[in-house]
């Protein structure tokens, strides 16, 4: 089933349960992927994701070169290629044909989707100015995509050295919070 | 069972699967509680947290004032009260007494931490530069408690508007992922 554009509005309902991530970058033509749980929403609209990509990965001189990048959302049954993906460096091997993920064009971006994630967040640079103290970026979604066919998906979330934790059961209590 | 101290290095372990938080701020001498989701590690040593705090909020003042706050983790049994700590405003009501939750001293900073909560992180605010845009503080933890006693903890993880998912089943696969 092909995604469908998922409201901006409700970005927010995808980051804000700490789901591990999977940014893609490009730049030269050549794009590659980074795992990252370090981040969080800090707008509803437009939404604006901080997050921490380190110094010492590929993907950040990328990202501060090119202002784009997508945070691709895995379910759990893609637990192995968010770790592999994490362990290794795109300087020395494609990421994409060594685990076996598909790069889809963006709409907005030139960074590609990941096919198999349940959701895509086309992302630029809003704000750098903690970047060179902290590796943080101000990250606007310009366009999300949902795959209309997962409802309610497993996410993992990341509690170190390789460690996760799969979202269980759903509690429902009124709310207004954010 | 009497809370442990926690190494600061591995704060990062307790904040990085993105559970929601409840934060006491204190303000002459008036302590108050909020609840949170949208905060991210920015370093593991020091500790450093970056979070959002809405300027409607009661706390933003107190944090802003004092530049000082206590990060504390429930679990999911303190469902309802995270909830009921995010509905209603620490101006009109003690959210301590309305919640029966437990203020207690912590070692470091002046807002008490919450009893009830398995992980405390006593925190001082580190840099204000994003404060005025998006109500962003980075902080720095400085000291961190945790219950010897509950092992593994089921956490909370809010997708918006009241619905939570508690944390699952564990999966543990090699990594060398920050």
């Amino acid at each position: 089933m092909p995604k469908k554009s998922y409201p901006l509005d409700n970005v927010y309902r995808l980051l804000e349960p700490g789901p591990v991530v999977m940014v893609t970058t490009a730049r030269r033509g050549v794009a590659n992927i980074m795992t990252m749980s370090w981040h969080t929403m800090m707008e509803f609209t437009p939404p604006l994701v901080g997050c921490v990509i380190s110094g010492r990965n590929h993907s950040f001189d990328a990202l501060a070169a090119t202002k784009e990048c997508v945070i691709n959302i895995p379910d759990a049954s893609l637990a192995k290629q968010v770790v592999g993906v994490g362990n290794c460096h795109g300087t020395k091997v494609d990421k994409f044909k060594k685990f076996k993920l598909t790069p889809m064009p963006a709409s907005e971006v030139r960074p590609p989707l990941i096919a198999e994630c349940y959701a895509n967040l086309e992302c630029r640079v809003a704000d750098s100015r903690l970047v060179n103290k902290y590796n943080f970026f101000v990250l606007e979604v310009v366009q999300a995509w949902i795959d209309p066919a997962k409802k309610s998906p497993r996410i993992l979330h990341h509690e170190g050295r390789g460690v996760f934790r799969v979202s269980g059961e759903t509690i429902k209590l009124r709310s207004k919070m954010a």
